[in-house]
């Protein structure tokens, strides 16, 4: 694997990047047909922050992280770096000293299938991040990768320029093409959500606002008293 | 699975379900002869707080949130809505709106053997949850299931009505016809802990407090300074 | 197994311990060779502590806290109590009352690899913990086990007096012997990181800083344009 | 945790039970409307075996196994002994020396939700066995807990005389009180089974078969060429 | 997800194909370059058996087996059926019906990203298959999905057509562009492995037939009596 | 980390390694005071192998082989060769070329903490693994690691030359000096157990042939019939 870095990634419309961060991972994934959601082993390690992001990708050994180094260089204003290994690993590849230099050149966060350590300090500088694993063990840089190629992760495809969205929930990914897509049905579907949440403040049910009583029917769902259910045989 | 929702069952004793969340999950369980405790993957999405309440029961197909607001309606002032699923499932079926509408009805908190969303956003509502993971995955309503049924989590049995109490360390269920018997062993176990604790603070032994010495001689358990245990050869 | 007690087992200079408590985990496992880190799945279960002492060790049985009373009156000044069992265990073994009465004998803490409870009370009560798993889960007082052995947790030997270093990102551990030496070798690494931090920060690249383009053309990583890259028939 | 030993339960008819060793576990927990599955990480240690049986339920304590040699009295023909622990346990609970006792009195095999040792020689005495793992750790006797009552593995209730169905893709629960309607629908299943092999051998497809096509129309699943495909801009 | 199914897709050469089945997934997955490799939790049902096809994909909701029967239509000569859900799922959504649809259309097995069934009586048939899980779950037909389009499994991009290749090791996919060159790679390696497995079970060492003796020197890996090593101060 | 090879370690009593093959793992543990066994997850590729020979260790970075070529080196008749990571691996760092070399050299079989491959050669060779996991998954030669240092596995220390005896039930290790007493204490537990085995043959109980009536009664375990437990109010 002797790797490739590519240079000048396509990338999704700044515009439309920071039009996303107006909304939360769930709304977006539901807007964009409920695709694009990463693997729920991806957890933030702060609580309460959300941030949108043109990805730059990296595939690395696992172990090894010499090609964060030259993704640095590929990294600018309003990317997320994305890093994912050749198999699992936990090891902690990415730590306080990366951040600093992220955060200079005006890197929004990281996002890494693998571990992240020195959690405290990046919580300081407010650099934020989402990881697999949280492990201080030591990495290399020893072997090749690659930067801003595709990638995968628990079932998304992960291009450059991608537009990657983080919050509390986890993590998606809008495809650059779509960006503009995306943003127009997250504004529907938030409105829609916000109509919801009214008429549910309000005390109206799902089952009339869906109209979900008639699926129960057609499902054959009954409504029996718990007296009945215990005569039927199957109370306990 | 056509599935059945029963709509009256038969709750614990509201004054009881008050009185048992003036204790933590670990002195009920323990109070209790050491049942009651769901698994360890169920995880508070907030810290510091503690609930009681009676159990309102979902199952549901895996990905399938469409009985969650056949629930809704059978929920009430104080209770907790319990949800799991027919086979093992990450994926969000549970967000803020539902958190809006149960709240509206007095509903105090969530268990769900699967995944949650919007947690942030159930955080700034006060609506506090335990769940298997945060997942922003949605789901869909297209099969049916039970609500108030008797279901089981991680080897124990919750049927509706019975009392939930959630707290940062776990969920415990108590049997609605034991909530009374749960709370006067809870007060007994709590007083003898408070006064173990003033013991313990004040220097003394579990070792003198229990009478365990007899039980390590009993057992076979020596004491050896290290230089006797290195020259039995098994030092390192 | 009938155990033993081990009673006064040589331990670490409180100097070099309390020296060690300057730097983080990341930054000890790394001056020592990269050696010593616990499993990630030792969690906190606070956030932003930092401490350091000198292992008292525990072998139990599973679901049996037995020989924890029996530690707590091996536990002094300085020590921190590091619990595991003869095969994997959630089970809560260890609650507020021990912290109570290991924090009045000075005990810094606890590293445990299985479960504990009440970490509500345990951080009101400033004990911090490092844990398996969080369970409410009673144990029983009925089987012999060790104190003051050496123990194995997920590769790492950890002998009585040990040191052990925990923070957000985890727990390593220096062999009493060579606590001098990871602090002399700490204190360079942290002067190496605090110039790369600052030359990060005035946006020096890894890449040049640490000579690694070099290495990215001996391992054959190439350099090639977005348009070349797809050119070459992998873009997607 | 004290215990009962229950010495007479109700069991399932035997007739019904042989009945049901007929058919496949799927067939049978598709017949009883998808219920009664045990969880997937219960697996055979020995291929290509089916056996059904009236259970005798143990509830231990994880690592002792006193309530087995209790159980063993409580074992006679045609049964089928179940174990599950208070909580997770890998330790081997069971080996051949129960496998021997148990044989003896016409125990036609084990699911127990922990672990087994013994496996080679199990196999060579021909005692079927489902376990959560293989595991030669030794266990105590040294805490009660008990037997014949109803226990929860993973979502299901099983009480002492129900029956349990296991083969090679696992493990089904009947109720006791079921085990005549689930004979009967698992023949109508089997039946069913049986007409849809023949068509599908005969080169029939399912769509046409359960009338699917009319399923993907409505649900908006539509035909492409990859062509077409491909400049939907979906293509890769 | 309404979805599509793609009807005509290119696959990779026959010849290529059935050249690819002479190696083995280790083999070709190193001449690859070390790529293509599907995650170690797809495990073969059967023993001793190794297939090469053509990918024709599936991607369903977790717990919904519809769109599988769509694609056994799409399914013809020398195909490997390839299933994936849009969350993990350990549900059965194949069996032995799938299996006989199959065989009668030269279908040469199964690679599932989920659950499996029957597979006592897949393996007399003779149709083998790759799985994440046994499981006789079943599973409904009420959602949509896709199938031949792209899907990724635990980092791998699957497109229809691409070359699967799967034995006892695990499962690779090779693109379909990349089938010849695969193959001829693969030859290479397999003459390589040829020529050194004759010289290792000659005697020769690997340390001087790859030269590695000075990577040891270079890399600082000293060697030592036992006696120097313990006089290091290392020894245990 | 820059490593040591050690090159000539102490070892056990060849007549005591033989002499231990002839008991299983079970056995040796249970002999040895229950302990010595390694994690569950170490599981045989074949079925109905058992070995014992002198252990040959390796510590190496996770996805780089280079040290195990360095340890054939010191390979030799009757050796057992052990491997671990410095961070958890599934990647496979060992295949039939290695088995090829150290079947010539009189090896017995492995014992690896990570990934294996070409499982299907090795079973055809003969040759006798425990691992992790199953994996194709390549590996580099470009870091440094030990040979025959102390490693840590699962919680077990294992030094060059300890006894390593592994069967279907998973893997145990005995201390070296401790080679002697593990044979005889073995013999004795054999004995004992072929005289329970005939026992339990024959009918008797473990309840009487082990006095655990008594234990049950001391514990407050209680007989009661079916009808006296349902009206206790516990039954279902």
């Amino acid at each position: 694997m002797s790797g490739v870095i590519v240079t000048d990634p396509p990338k999704a419309d700044p515009g439309d990047v920071d039009a996303l961060a107006g909304h939360g991972v769930s709304t977006v994934h539901e807007a964009m047909g409920r695709t694009g959601l990463l693997p729920v082993n991806l957890r933030p390690i702060q609580q309460g922050t959300r941030i949108a992001g043109t990805a730059v990708t990296v595939l690395s050994r696992p172990g090894d992280n010499l090609m964060i180094h030259a993704a640095v260089e590929q990294c600018g204003e309003g990317d997320i770096l994305v890093v994912t290994t050749t198999s699992p690993s936990t090891d902690g590849m990415f730590g306080e000293l990366f951040g600093t230099a992220l955060k200079r050149r005006g890197v929004r966060g990281l996002v890494i299938n693998a571990g992240i350590r020195d959690t405290h300090e990046l919580r300081a500088l407010d650099f934020p991040a989402w990881s697999a694993a949280v492990s201080a063990q030591g990495t290399v840089k020893a072997t090749g990768g690659s930067v801003n190629v595709p990638v995968s992760i628990g079932g998304q495809l992960i291009r450059p320029g991608d537009v990657i969205l983080a919050d509390d929930d986890g993590v998606v990914v809008v495809p650059r093409e779509r960006a503009r897509q995306a943003v127009e049905a997250s504004e529907v579907r938030a409105a829609k959500e916000a109509a919801s949440r009214a008429a549910f403040a309000d005390g109206q049910l799902g089952l009339d606002r869906y109209g979900l009583r008639e699926t129960l029917v057609r499902l054959g769902v009954t409504y029996r008293t718990y007296e009945q259910y215990t005569q039927d045989g199957a109370g306990a």
